[in-house]
């Protein structure tokens, strides 16, 4: 069977690396090319020892890149610079996986609001599919443009949205206390990435109303309530490589039961969303290196508020694997191939 | 100028060795013994290496300790054991300040459905001081009993007393999502603290109204409230050996830029608690090894909660440094001897 | 094509749990039983989130399992214990991958020496191989009984084993440094393992000729050199998960650049050992969580020690992952399947 | 009593942080100045929350320093840049702990050979004395300048000393595999101090004859045997915040015992020196946040080398609490003041 031909746009991010680990093992998938303007011209394994073997190929430049012939395009570049480097494979009718921020919010105001510039190519967004699977399976299929979503969202998002696309459970006054390790903050070099100041720590930072990921979570929350929502939500550094634990909190008249049988019900036949008992609360390390999210419920009662906890590898569900399960929809083959 | 006299109970367990290295270097404290039933016979040094040099007297055992002349004991010993055992002393008139739940909780009723057993010494529980010296201070003085706070308790509690405690700001539906180092789970063995199991991982347990420091956070919460105050309580376990961070939500007409002023003021002129501004949130690496508890407020606004922020390095303001600092009131020492 | 069937006794050991997750993804194998005498009755990924929905079957006693048909059984148990269990299924003439010590050592009083006690089953240790492909190949593919070389030795061997049989390169005073992750002391509780002994520190244990693993690193490396050979090995717990490092040092007349020479061609053509030059030395990152080997060769001159590094993730090539590559060669399979 | 004035250039580096705290709490120095050039301006506890409360002056340029009046001034500069700054300090009388490596090397040719330039003041370098107390203790007395040795020199110079002095012990073929916490490599932004790149990750660097500590330790090690001595040093990265353990191994006619005894001897009396059993080898975690080294012997025999292992903290004993160790000993206080 002739497999689907990619290329990676920015290779050498974490979440390039990670994507071309996974595409490389994946059965029908080839790696046309990996392109890093800073790193073109060198052998991607030279400078990554871990892909020594596996992915032995040469950098080369977005330039270049553009004249390759493939079905898919993966793009791990930074927001505006993304949208800006893909454009000229959309016009060519190439399909499109974005991991940055760039095709995720629908409306170019808000896009502004939270990025602090005017979209490069608003025409784009009306064309963008939001790539949550579980979601909005259908719609990937047939898009050109995926808009990978970001990993704080994923996990705030997969335990959320059944409770509130279902009318019986009204919820609100939602809290996320997100927990991330050190690699959702990439690999470029800042004091807070540096190994003595996050080791042997943990700090919140960017709490209540300022992190970034707030206007798609905000803008997948009120599509699925039908109405507006707005989460609070506190990102914490954890000192872990990989991983991202949410606690949620939210008000309902619910009970941890009902929304659990309720979430449990609605990602029953998903191959990658495990739904937990709650005496059997998700962890990070039970879903390190997979394209899992899992999901328990707990608390509640007297007022309280109900607490959902979920679990992603922020590198994968969170980033490159979901951008592959995306791949893997969007050309038809098994939506679990290369991921397990 | 004659040195206050000291044993501790418990000695190698983490608070122990802990309690052991303060006051070690304490300019007014003399160890008289250090007890273990598990090392009895065995030098303090030869097993724990971090005291070579610095401690290295011969372990003995509880019931050796009680024939030693001392002006006070600490009490490092788990719960139930810890009352049990600090008894004798207490008949001797002996202060003892207990590091265990044992003394904190005022209610037996309340102690017995948080711990499972019946009070061994219920008459003892009203000599007994919270040792909070932020807000005890005084009574702590001429105290017998001291009930050292536990460590989840005092990085909860020293952010929201002196905001209950105003009649200007009522809060309601406070939730606190707090993040430990695996020192606070102790020595003993257990999976949970292997280090397979809690490296590159990130849990959650016991969420909501679980945890047995509820009895105590409540208890303190409502006396400073003056009504009955319910806490919702999160806590998770982080890959540090120590410290504590606890992000906490709280619903109330104040913006969080009120709350900083009165929870500045009102710790003006303590030693230990540094109020910092929102723009620089603490974190466990400001705290850790050291005896502070470092507080700021954020979040708030449009009816959203604010959020408090503290920081405790468990094993010293959370637990030995606490109680030595209770010691210097207890003794009239400078209340920062031998802890800065 | 029929898939080998396959069972794993002591499947809740980390290597136990390795094995299942690489079967489990293997193309051509099917998990039979999973068994573990103090789980057994217990649903495997209701005690281990991390293989929920990979391998969710119940865990079985030994005895259950020998009642089981399997094709090939792995052996995550202690050793001597480890034996005893295997030998129903090696008396029923099933093939057996046992990744304990007990049938690595071909001389039943060198066993003695170095494990204590009489070797269970001393007949057949002349039946057994000793599982490094890239040594014995040949005969691990007709083998009964493979035994899976210790994670230290195989750091330790693959760099080394190429030169002992070149005759070039005579080679003396041979001291191996290794670093071991916290994995490789198992899941058993004991202090050593607490997070809290192992985080922020680094030891060193057992140094010089101490260590279990002496044996068949010097019965290897003297079967190569054709004469007795007797290493310094000095292994050490580092803060990690997973990976060992080994700094090989070594007297001998010819340069680094010869001995990487010599290395690389003889693994020339091995999907397993990646050699690197000098300038591009391994880590334990480049390795973890796959089936590689990395070596390289440097310093020397002036009659200074040739240095060799190498480094494996103990839990693959070190344990389970060279464990299915030695299945894979028994049943004439792809080599690499289920590993890349 | 008057205390001892003291500036610190470079006071925003690991090595300055640590610095800042030591002498803060130190009974009888008094910090006049912090000094950073790229913070100079801001209060240096807004920048560096964890001296918040204990060191809360204003960061001023080196220009503005040397102004100030001080009886001693610290430099935690890079070399090159520290020899030129601390030149004023020097011409004005002032007593300089340097704590680069710009006066540890006697010989202008070498430091040349090893640092790549010309030595910027290479006639201060025979009034400087090499800082480690054990040694010089005498010279430092009335040195004024001290060249603070390096963390990786002061971990292997300390057990190797002795011997080499002791006419009973010849020793050769010395090797030096030492494993280093992050923190040894400082503030300044590089991949390698990444979090994500360091975390879960173990690797050797500069292996044989390639790291500048080298020139130190053969220095020392030369003028101690009485001829030239060359060491191979292989330095690993550790996933530590803090931490040296180094593991020697040399060829002598001596066992392990004799070693220890000589060794044990020698340090009887030092404060910050404590030689081990080899039953109870050192390990990072009893000596961090100490000013100790621990050292230990064993191995040896049948021809094999003898091993040291020691343990250091590299930012105490290897750099600031051995920097304020020759404080104390130039200005007639007690040696350990500051220190336990």
């Amino acid at each position: 069977m002739a497999a689907v031909t990619v290329g990676i746009l920015g290779a050498t991010a974490y979440t390039g690396l990670e994507l071309a680990k996974i595409l490389a093992r994946h059965p029908e998938a080839a790696i046309v090319f990996v392109s890093s303007r800073s790193y073109a011209g060198q052998k991607f394994s030279d400078q990554f020892g871990e892909v020594s073997g596996i992915c032995d190929t040469e950098l080369i430049t977005p330039e270049e890149a553009v004249r390759k012939k493939v079905d898919c395009v993966f793009s791990c570049l930074p927001h505006a610079v993304s949208a800006e480097l893909c454009l000229p494979f959309i016009e060519k009718g190439i399909r499109v996986i974005d991991l940055s921020a760039d095709f995720r919010i629908k409306d170019p105001a808000v896009y502004k609001k939270w990025y602090g510039i005017d979209h490069p190519k608003p025409y784009l967004l009306e064309k963008a599919v939001f790539g949550l699977p579980e979601h909005y399976r259908e719609q990937i299929k047939g898009a050109q443009i995926v808009a990978n979503p970001g990993c704080y969202p994923t996990s705030i998002l997969l335990p959320l949205l059944p409770l509130l696309k279902s009318s019986a459970i009204p919820i609100n006054t939602i809290i996320a206390d997100s927990k991330s390790g050190v690699s959702g903050a990439g690999r470029a070099l800042k004091l807070s990435s540096h190994f003595v100041e996050a080791h042997e720590n943990f700090s919140a930072y960017a709490l209540g109303r300022v992190h970034r990921h707030i206007a798609e979570i905000d803008q997948e929350l009120s599509l699925a309530a039908g109405e507006s929502v707005e989460i609070t939500f506190s990102p914490h550094l954890a000192p872990l490589n990989r991983g991202i634990l949410s606690t949620i909190y939210f008000l309902t008249e619910a009970s941890a039961g009902e929304c659990y049988s309720v979430v449990k019900d609605y990602y029953n036949s998903e191959p990658f969303v495990r739904v937990r008992i709650a005496d059997n609360l998700p962890a990070v390390r039970y879903v390190a290196y997979t394209n899992y999210c899992d999901i328990a419920f707990t608390g509640g009662g007297d007022g309280r508020p109900v607490i959902a906890v979920s679990a992603v590898d922020n590198l994968v569900k969170g980033a490159s694997g979901q951008a592959v399960q995306n791949m893997n929809i969007m050309f038809g083959l098994n939506e679990t191939a290369g991921l397990v």
